[in-house]
Order: structure tokens, then C-alpha cells, then sequence
């Protein structure tokens, strides 16, 4: 049965592929056994990762961008982030309708993932559907996330290439500031340049960026795009394969999946350690009475965590 | 040194309260033995957890509840678990500011805790937080947090009487129910009143609320407030003493403490673990060698991992 799945997204079936990344997601068992034998397969896919606040229109210049990746014949996976918070203000099921013209077509793979409750966990689980994704062919894998928070910033960073995406609304330069985007951007895009203000916060940006440019000796191009219209997005294109072109001819590349497969062991130590203890933290231990216990205040829950981890390591 | 910390704790100097805490929010060592002495004191303060989304009004409405509370002659310590994240939209700065005419009030102790990263942890801090501020004599405990993910409502699940502010802006009441404020609100406070649908949201709350009522055999008013100009403000404050009456006479409030009591001992003994596993992270293994060979699929970062632990489980 697992076989069968695996043999057919060996060839081609996206229902296997999904099927595999639910998987991943659901920490179903035996998962990482699945991944460990994609795992000899992966390494070719090139991982782009896109943020930005959100409404900057990041969805609008996906849409665009697979639209000019697929011209070229390479195969694209999207994983997108979805802020779950129901008062963050990201607009999550209208990105997903906007980005519903790229819903049908085969070449495509589209896959929302919902930030809620896990850290650390979400990023491993997406980094694992990259692997996925990476194994099941795929040349273009492309990372949407809403650029609010520290878990949007390490799944941002398993990137190859990060495209930081502002919009001249809302003083979204100040925020980029603040959330650490400047740093980890490769390429920076003002979205929805027809608006008042593009030609300013490009401006800002290009000053802003000096600094780091002379430091890294990188170029971190500042682009105008109005995605909504297709302006710009041949130009970006073409930026982002000169910065794959770079990236990967550097040394930094290996160095950079390297670190990014350091983290990853790490993430996965913390996860197999989680998933023991939560294990152990569901066992028929009389939960209550230590509760009762402490109510009473005959123990604090440090006395007593201390002794059931004492008691767990002998045995 | 420490002793003499904890003495001026319990002489009632404030600074010494501050640094307690900060030693539990910063897990400085040997804190958990600290809050261990201070455990047996604990069990006296009330907790009001103040819940809802950015823009409500929670902060203004604090300020008033505070200064009711404080004509009871209680001695008054407010918890505000501030978001960090630069787009999530709420006014932190801005919310300690409005707090301001509280802050030279000796009776009133105000504390800020960022929710930036750490899941459960968080939690564990503010749990451990209101247990200093229980020992340190208060008879109200404020925990205010912004009702937008799973963190600030394991939070205000920490409380003893949960309020829920929404104002009539911005589709709050559908958003209520989407964050799952609904179920665990105890009190519901429609604030700005004076703003156009106020009245149509307390009615739809009303509507609400009905199903609620019925299974749980509960008041679950729903007032209304101008916290600005404090309007409504005493008769919160009634609402929530009479929901102190019946909680602390009820058994419900015990098992309620007991539950929270038992989420606190899990969480102890997850953060146990998480210390123990970040200190192996950080240990001196060849990391740099070890993504070397996942690099090279010679490995898969599970196959690592799993030999990893057995060989930390042996030792």
C-alpha cells in the first residue's frame, strides 16, 4: 500500500504527491521513513522564497511569475503560508482565489500550508514538502509567506533566493525594517507601482540598501512591478535568474544548504524529542492527582516535574 | 545575594518583585527553584484574563477597570502580553501609553511580556509571572492579551474570569468566533459604544450567546462600554464580581485550578526537556560535518537524528 503511493509519485501522480506532503504535515506514521527514501533524490529544485506584509500583493506577483517560469518549461511547486490568525489582516482565502488561474494547470502544484499554533514545527513540515516536491521533480519550488513573524522568517530562510516584496502603502519600509526583512532579502520588489509614493519607497529602499550592498558585496536590486497589470514581472524574471545564476555558481550556495540542512537536523531532533515526550505526557499517569497535589501545595510543578523526568530517564 | 532578593520581595519592594519576574521570563537559573519557595504562598489572587482583537479598546478599558478596583482598596498587578509583530497591527507602544495614568500608582503593578516566539513558553511565563505576583500579595491579576492565536488564548485560559472585548468595528463578532473567543469567554464587553452598530453587535452577541447559555447553564452577560470616558465601566466591574461570587463559590472553580495547575506542570516539564535538548544542540558535535554528510546524501537528516538521540538516550 505505501509502495503503491510511492511508485506513483515516482511517476508523475500529483494525488501521491499530495497524498505524501499530507503525510508530512499530519506527522503521520512512518513520514520521515517516506522522506528518508526521497531523501537521495532531492537537492536539484531551486527554492524561492517570496514575503512581504501582508497586501503587498505577493499573490498577484506569484501568479505573474509562474506564469513567465512556466514559459521557460520548468516545473513549479508553490507552498503558501497562510497566516491563520483571523485578525492579522492577511487576506487568506482571497489570495488563494487570486491565484486560482494557476489552480488548473498541470505543470503547477499549488499547496497551502496554515501557520496556527507551530513553531518550529511548521518549518520543518514545510521544509519537508520541499524535499517532496524537490523529489517528485519539481525545477521551481516557490515559498509564499507573510512576512509578520519569526516563523515567517525561518521558512523564508530555507530559500535559495529571497524576493522581499513592500507595496508604497502603509509605510511598509519601516515595518521591513522591523521584521528583519532588509536582512534576509536577495531581491526587494515594490508591488502595485502605479500607485502614489512606488517611486519614493524604491528610493528609500535603494538607500537603505547601500550599506548592505558594500558589506556583502551583493547587488540587491530594488524593482518596480505592478502585478496585477504583468509590469515588470519579465524584469523580475530575469533578476531572479541572474541571482540563481550567481547564487549558484558561488560557493555560498553549498555553504547556504548546508546551513539550511544543519537547521533541519536540528529541527528534526526537537521534533522527534517532542513527539516522545508528547507520548509520554498522554500516558496513564494519574495527571489529576498530581494536579490535586500541587493544589494543595504538598508539591510545586517543578518538585514534581523534576522527579517524573528523573523517573522517565532511569527506565 | 538571592536571599536578600527575596527578602525585600517580601517586605513588599517592588523592584524586587520586577526582578523575580524578569528572572522567570528570562529562565535565568535557579528560577524555578525561587518560584518553588514563593509556591506556598500562592492560591489567593484572583485572575481576570482581558481578551479580544488589536483596536478594541482592552487597554483603555483596563485603565478604567483598574481604577474601580482600586476604590475597593485591592491591590492591583496587570500582565500585558504585548504582539511583537511589526503587521499584526496592534498599537503597543501606544496601548502602554494610554496605560500611563496607571503607571505611578504604587497599588498597581504593570508588566509587559512579548509573545514573540515562544509557543508554550509564553505561557509558562505568564503563569509563573502571576504566580510572583500572587505571592507578592495582589488580590487582582489582570492578564491582558490580544485574541489572536493560539498562544493568547492558552493565556487567557490561565484566567479565573475571562473577558472578551470586541468593539463594532471591523466585523469583530464574526472574528470572535473564528479565534474560538466565543467559547471561552465568560463576560463579553461590547466597548465604544458610542459608535454606530454597537447596539447591533450586543444584540448579535446576545443571539449568540444563546446555545452557550443554555448547555452551560451560565449568565455570560454582554455589556457595553465607552471605556474613553467610563462609561459602563462600573457596572463591568459589578458583572465581574458577581462572576468572582459565583466562580470561587462554585466547585467549578477548584477543578478550574486545578485544570490550570495541571497544563502548568506539563508545560514544566516540557520546558525541562526543551532546556536539556537546547544545551545538546548547542554541545560541541561536529555539526558542520554532520550536514556535510546529509549534503552529500549520505545520510538523510531522520537516519541522524535517530542514531543522535539513541546515543544521547544510552549515556
Amino acid at each position: 500500500m505505501r509502495i503503491s503511493v510511492l511508485d506513483r509519485f515516482y511517476s508523475g501522480d500529483v494525488q501521491a504527491l499530495s497524498r505524501l506532503i499530507s503525510e508530512a504535515e499530519n506527522q503521520s506514521n512512518g513520514y520521515q521513513k517516506i522522506i528518508s527514501t526521497l531523501y537521495p533524490k532531492t537537492g536539484r529544485a531551486y527554492k524561492l522564497g517570496i514575503t512581504g506584509p501582508p497586501g503587498a500583493g505577493k499573490s498577484s506577483l506569484v501568479d505573474g511569475l509562474v506564469n513567465q517560469i512556466l514559459k521557460e518549461s520548468f516545473k513549479v511547486g508553490i507552498i503558501a503560508v497562510d497566516p491563520t490568525s483571523p485578525f492579522s489582516g492577511g487576506a487568506f482565502l482571497g489570495d488563494r482565489v487570486r491565484m486560482q488561474n494557476l489552480v488548473g494547470r498541470k505543470e503547477v502544484y499549488i499547496r497551502s500550508m496554515a501557520s496556527r499554533g507551530s513553531l518550529g514545527g511548521l518549518s520543518a513540515t514545510t521544509f519537508e514538502a520541499c524535499l517532496i516536491l524537490d523529489a517528485f521533480g519539481k525545477d521551481f519550488i516557490i515559498l509564499e509567506t507573510v512576512g509578520v513573524g519569526q516563523i515567517e522568517l525561518e521558512v523564508a530562510q530555507h530559500s535559495d533566493t529571497i524576493l522581499v516584496v513592500l507595496s508604497p502603502e502603509s509605510g511598509d519600509s519601516i515595518q521591513a525594517f522591523k521584521a528583519g526583512l532588509m536582512e534576509i532579502g536577495d531581491i526587494f520588489v515594490v508591488n502595485k507601482a502605479d500607485r502614489e509614493g512606488a517611486s519614493r519607497l524604491a528610493v528609500q529602499l535603494n538607500m537603505s540598501l547601500e550599506l548592505k550592498r558594500k558589506e556583502q558585496k551583493g547587488e540587491y536590486p530594488v524593482l518596480t512591478t505592478t502585478a496585477t497589470s504583468g509590469g515588470g514581472i519579465n524584469e523580475l524574471w530575469q533578476a531572479i535568474k541572474k541571482h540563481r545564476d550567481f547564487v549558484t555558481k558561488s560557493e555560498l550556495f553549498s555553504q547556504n544548504r548546508k546551513r539550511q540542512l544543519k537547521s533541519q537536523l536540528k529541527r528534526v531532533i526537537e521534533e522527534q524529542i517532542r513527539i516522545s515526550v508528547k507520548s509520554r505526557l498522554s500516558s496513564d499517569l494519574d495527571w489529576d492527582q498530581l494536579a490535586e497535589e500541587i493544589y494543595l501545595r504538598k508539591e510545586t510543578p517543578y518538585s514534581l516535574a523534576g522527579r517524573l523526568l528523573d523517573s522517565w530517564r532511569s527506565k
